[in-house]
């Protein structure tokens, strides 16, 4: 079994050709995992979402994690990405314009919508492989 | 498009019957999320692991939480469940025991491998369906 470090470049290219991640927060005192789908733009993951516990924490400028992952478990191999960054709320009319742009189709979410970023500033990523 | 909570017993079947999850954690002030292979046993995620963050974390009784998610992204439906709990290595001898007799299939793991669980305190999920 191999463990190889995934570098930048692989990084942004798993993150490009994804569409379902997942931002990581901390809640509280409590860790959460919540399933988005987005668009990367730049250096930033950009998704919608509706009020709640993403909203709020991007109104308070938190740090948060993303991750994808892909896996083939009949051939015990995988590989997953892990992005960290300041998530924020996009509230300047022209960014918030060119995101109703982008291919975001919100699965569950009823007007209005707010679109959130999170800032790439720290890129991992690992890939697992059967020898 | 319908957004529904999963009942507890819901949450409980599908994850029995997953394989891969991702276990959530604040690393000093940054949140992680890191994949994992698992087995539901009774109120616990257990999963294998070498030592690294996941360890270090366990061995702080960290709380954390755990999450699995399925989709089906040409009917833009999907759903997640997401389990919160206290996070500790596993270390009597008969419990590590029974833990070797699980159907845990490390993929990047060399020996020794220890044993983490995480019991389930909270337990929520939901789903999304196109209308």
């Amino acid at each position: 079994m191999h463990l190889t470090a995934l570098d930048d470049d692989e990084c942004r290219a798993l993150l490009a050709h994804q569409a379902i991640g997942r931002v990581g927060l901390a809640i509280g005192a409590l860790p959460v995992i919540l399933p988005v789908n987005y668009v990367l733009v730049g250096d930033a993951i950009v998704f919608a979402t509706d009020p709640g516990l993403k909203l709020d924490a991007a109104r308070r400028i938190t740090v948060a994690c993303f991750q994808i992952d892909g896996h083939e478990p009949w051939r015990h191999s995988g590989w997953s990405v892990l992005a960290t960054g300041r998530l924020e709320e996009i509230i300047d009319a022209q960014s918030e314009a060119r995101c109703r742009e982008l291919p975001l189709t919100p699965w569950a979410i009823s007007e209005p919508v707010h679109f959130l970023q999170l800032t790439i500033e720290l890129l991992t990523g690992r890939r697992i492989v059967r020898a």
